[in-house]
């Protein structure tokens, strides 16, 4: 990276699409292999002198590298604008912020909607079926093509938390500190059931043409997507949310309208969760980051045992969960903890009590914030708190 | 109804459709109206002199008729064979027992895929929207048409529980005793979530074509009903069940395939619900009976005070959850409970310590048949024990 523009780049950040893997392709833990390819990241604040103030931040299954300032796909703020940013709890002017969009994903990285250079022409199912582990290789790549040895932190929420655990198992002389917020060290049964449901939504509509509707002048399986993406946005918020913030509560109406059109308000603000994200999301990336989801368990390779994974770790761990999160619940965090503690890490464990469900961790939470905040803040200052 | 005919069913029972609302149709909540139409019913046991012993048992959104006995539409075997029988909890030695296909299905009663007698054809959407009140009342037109006046007991799971109690509020006089299992007394935003996407994941499919399908030679939107049952099972099974019977267990396989077939037994399961569901039920019918479930809230009518619903009732109730239920949750059947109490009703209630969420009302759970045996026995007994 030309250092020049990290220590120019201003509050809007710096973003950059490299071209990786030339001379020698990403293995993948299918076997296959990947090469080239592009990543795209973005990235806040200053690298120091020492390049010890790299935070990575791991975005979650349908987000990106627009962690903060305007997105240029949808035209709205970064997903994270309030925890990452000067002052905020992910200091820009203390680290250095950096956001790859994950292998496999529609924001600049490569993946099934790209072209595969071999043909010139969008992979579609030919791109190769990708892990949680292949996406943290495909970063640790792009770091390395950056200088970047050493990570202060890594923090993810959801799939960003799965990113963030893996480095500290792969790479655990590279990782300071993790922060895993809202999420599982394996998907369970039900994890991989939803999921399922909105893969085969997506093979189900007509106009998926077994991934290979990018050629179909415009026609793309736009309903199938919106049924997943409704489906699981179901999942991402509590009951007791739901019931909050929209009860049976009608529609411009004072009763309701006996038909088939959105009567209740809940049923509004999914369909417009669905038909907003086709806009904004390739139907194929969302089959293969779900699947790489659901191929998720960190205990695999060591016998199921998850503090083997951990083992001789020095890195330092905060892991969050929210009392309302049913998607990847407060005991899967503590399962987490508990293989951290039987590693004998050092970590840190909060269940935030909020009602807001899995999303909360993309929401005002200020004990969220005060707790990240100050985890990275001691961590830093223990180590003599990047003076450049 | 043919008594000599009754008096002669047997343990398999005796099927019967009748047309109704020929003179005057059944008026509909939503201010329609429809008539004539055909109700198709099942019965077992006896009716006794008085007509003092029948027992009403109403099914769930995708149930039918066929209590016990082989059910004509799959093949397999009732969906309640262990729980209504001779012998059984519900005793059809001891009582007449009589389960109804509910209007708007697709199991012998009229709904979306029948012939509109106006036109001959399929009804399609010109079906009229209906509600959990029409349905009990074109129950109650058909006890009329049979002369039964009385029933001693009204049971029912889920969309069964919920007819229910809808019984005990719209005709009290009628109702001795209500069991009411696994259900709400109101749809909650989520279930309606739920319920939304299934609509859509059907309405997303090309075949669907506005529900005229069924004039499409042969295709159906299969799809869509497929992903729409999908989704409403997870919703049946609890995180706990899921995770002690699949798990992440994969498919007769030692590593994941890397591809999108089905990999985990738990995608294997449900893609096989999917498919098994679309040949024994008409899409057109899903969209029906869901929109009636999320209409359901029976405080509604009473200024959303429920315990004014049950006011003066002299019905008494046995209430039942399971504890792994997420669906219909225990504090729906406690919220239902306190507003029996505020009413002055009698009612029993039990959460059961079940781990296979709302579906263990299908299954062999030794204490709710305990229960209901009871029940019913002590409120028979104390009525004279229906002596023929």
């Amino acid at each position: 990276m030309d250092r020049k523009t990290v220590t120019d780049s201003t509050d809007d950040g710096f973003a950059e699409v490299v071209t990786l893997g030339q001379d020698s392709p990403l293995r993948l833990d299918s076997g296959d292999s990947i090469g080239p390819f592009q990543v795209a990241y973005k990235c806040w604040g200053k690298l120091n002198d020492d390049r010890s103030n790299a935070v990575l931040v791991c975005h979650a299954l349908t987000g990106d590298q627009y962690v903060r300032g305007i997105n240029p796909i949808t035209g709205k703020k970064g997903w994270w604008q309030n925890m990452v940013g000067p002052g905020r709890p992910v200091d820009t002017g203390r680290y250095f912020v950096i956001c790859i969009n994950v292998l496999g994903s529609c924001a600049g990285t490569t993946g099934p909607a790209s072209p595969d250079p071999e043909t010139g022409r969008p992979y579609g199912l030919t791109f190769p079926v990708i892990t949680i582990g292949d996406m943290v290789r495909a970063q640790a790549m792009l770091l390395d093509h950056l200088g970047i040895e050493s990570l202060f932190s890594v923090i993810g929420g959801s799939m960003g938390g799965m990113q963030a655990l893996q480095w500290a198992v792969d790479y655990p002389d590279r990782v300071k500190t993790v922060i895993a917020i809202a999420t599982t060290w394996r998907h369970s049964a039900q994890n991989i059931a939803f999921h399922e449901v909105g893969r085969q939504a997506i093979m189900a509509d007509a106009n998926w043409d077994h991934g290979r509707y990018y050629d179909n002048g415009g026609a793309r399986p736009h309903a199938g997507l919106a049924v997943a993406r409704m489906a699981a946005h179901i999942t991402y918020m509590s009951e007791r949310g739901l019931t909050s913030r929209f009860g049976r509560s009608l529609q411009d109406r004072d009763r309701v309208a006996f038909g088939f059109d959105a009567d209740f308000q809940i049923e509004s603000y999914l369909r417009h969760q669905g038909i907003s994200f086709v806009d904004r999301f390739d139907a194929n990336s969302y089959l293969y980051i779900t699947r790489a989801m659901d191929y998720y368990d960190l205990g695999s390779p060591y016998g199921g045992i998850l503090a083997k994974a951990f083992q001789g770790t020095t890195t330092r761990f905060c892991v969050l969960s929210f009392t309302s999160d049913w998607l990847y619940t407060t005991g899967e965090s503590r399962h987490i903890v508990r293989a951290l503690n039987a590693a004998r890490a050092r970590v840190s464990y909060a269940d935030i009590d909020m009602d807001k469900g899995h999303d909360s961790f993309l929401l005002d939470c200020p004990e969220m914030f005060t707790i990240i905040r100050g985890f990275l803040s001691s961590e830093a200052d223990s180590i003599g708190g990047f003076q450049s």
